[in-house]
């Protein structure tokens, strides 16, 4: 008779098993099981809350993840999770679980990373600790943010009619991850000039992700979406949460899903499908939302305002549920997604 | 040439080396440095903010510290924080690294001893995540709470002639460590039933330390103390930091640091000297402030309404920038204290 580990229940179950127990008082607008939490500690202002943890050797390779990424990519998971939540980034705190053998120069570096995008989002680090760790390197970061009642964001207010927006591309952070790992194990690439452009975009994007702030905040504040989460653990994951959430399905339009040009010619170069492979990806940092079709005219203000990032219609929620992709050769179930915590770095 | 490690620079020099790179906008009102940051997101509400992480190994050791002391202690923390700025809990995040080995007993054991706490303080467990880890167990809880301006509680307030004071008794807590210590390495324990008594007695004190929420709010809300600050890493070290961070010096009675009779007795035995021991100490979760003379009556009206805990005045805060010992040989400086980051399980 074996225990039961970590290893064999997996995320989600886990979560469940913690979630299950917790009761929430009135105060808590948004518990656990959102891209972050949400309390009214005063009435008439939301506090929005998140914590993420990365760890070495599971949410990122040190050999081709350089420090000022390590740092940059720390702070913007959290603050994806806040713009998920239409949230205003405010205040951080910073735990770092370091190796007794790391050098300092690489805390320098995660510094830069972590409060150069910090400053390009007026958010503060405000505290946190140092621990010494025989392990890996962990990063961990809270961060808060301010967002007004009923403007706030979940995944739970998707109606059948609803249509599913994204923001973005989908797909080349996946890539940019293969290509780093590729250039770890491989022979020395040899890459026309264009092919290597196109490899380092998508690399950046795998290693500094721009998380979608702006158009968060302008999602909450125009009241546009009524449901709304971020892509970390990738487009199939996400449409199947807001599903799941809100308690409907979703028809995707398999052509319509934003596969960049590099992306694109990648997949297409290792013979592979484009639209299944950015369908179970992740780590784009993208938003996944749903618009009324009354409300239609509240995006495109949004859309306006929002420095040029590009919105796409990726499909239409339903009320059978079941998340269906449709595309040339007729309609299927949405492919079983991963689970993150199974997964490790992809 | 080596490069300059974790290991070589330690941990003061590391938090000195982030900090000197922030700089807080003006709705920050405690930055880092203290037991927690204060942030006025809204003119007249402050909220305290802090971030604990506990490493197996490091903070814990799991052959002696049970699944339900670990959560315990993940949160006392930072209570414990809490309290030393005169904050009133309010919601925590939780973020576990896993083993992947990790029973999912002991998850289970590790929630009840956090959410018991929790529950006893009225704190709401609203969210946190999950991750997987090669290393070692890793606990980490970020904690808010809510203070009004003006009753925050610093370290950097005392002024020369202020009282100095401790809740609770000190030294306990390394007894308990050393007893646990000793029932893993040496021979079975054979201790007459007082003394296994009193071993129980301190090692609870370490396994399940009891923060002094109430007292916190209290010197906060009735302006009572000057500064204040807890005694997770030692009196001596507590005394040294009061003593920076408001720009002062201090003495103190060493015939009135409160030792418990537990603590005394086991020192007795060792043959070492106990205040030494219980001013080196740490993991106590007491707090340590200092009180104008002034303000005796607001103390006494916290003293009343603190549930019986015991508050015991144990020097004065001097002009002179340094920290003096009296006992009955004479005066001398206080004896160096170790840091934290260097120091692992005590």
């Amino acid at each position: 008779l074996h225990a039961t580990t970590v290893s064999i229940l997996g995320e989600r179950a886990l979560i469940q098993r913690i979630t299950s127990r917790l009761s929430q008082p009135s105060w808590v607008v948004v518990g656990p099981g959102d891209d972050a939490a949400v309390i009214e500690p005063e009435r008439g202002a939301l506090e929005v809350i998140t914590a993420d943890v990365q760890v070495e050797g599971v949410h990122f390779d040190r050999r081709f993840v350089p420090p000022d990424a390590i740092g940059h990519r720390a702070l913007a998971v959290n603050l994806s999770d806040l713009a998920a939540m239409g949230a205003s980034p405010r205040a951080a705190l910073l735990s770092l679980v370091l190796p007794d053998t790391l050098e300092v120069e690489a805390i320098d570096g995660m510094l830069d990373g972590l409060l150069s995008l910090a400053a390009r989002h007026r958010l503060s680090l405000v505290g946190g600790n140092i621990a010494r760790s025989p392990g890996p390197l962990i990063v961990d970061v809270t961060a808060t943010g301010a967002a007004r009642p009923r403007r706030v964001l979940t995944r739970a207010g998707a109606r059948p009619g609803d249509e599913l927006w994204v923001t973005g591309t989908i797909g080349d952070a996946i890539v940019g991850l293969r290509s780093l790992q590729r250039g770890l194990d491989g022979p020395p690439r040899r890459l026309d000039a264009v092919a290597e452009r196109r490899a380092h975009q998508c690399e950046q994007r795998y290693l500094r992700p721009e998380p979608r702030v702006r158009i968060g905040i302008l999602l909450g504040r125009n009241r546009a979406a009524s449901a709304c989460m971020d892509l970390s653990d990738g487009l199939a994951d996400g449409v199947r949460q807001i599903a799941e959430a809100s308690g409907v399905g979703a028809v995707m339009d398999a052509s319509s899903v934003p596969i960049s040009e590099e992306a694109r010619r990648w997949y297409e170069c290792q013979g592979l499908d484009a639209i299944d492979a950015c369908l179970a990806g992740g780590d784009d940092y993208e938003l996944l939302f749903t618009v009324r079709p009354a409300h239609r005219a509240r995006l495109r203000v949004v859309q306006k305002e929002s420095g040029g990032v590009p919105i796409t219609r990726i499909g239409i929620v339903s009320r059978e549920r079941q998340v269906i992709v449709r595309d040339a050769n007729g309609q299927r179930e949405l492919p079983l997604g991963f689970e993150h915590f199974r997964r490790d770095i992809r």
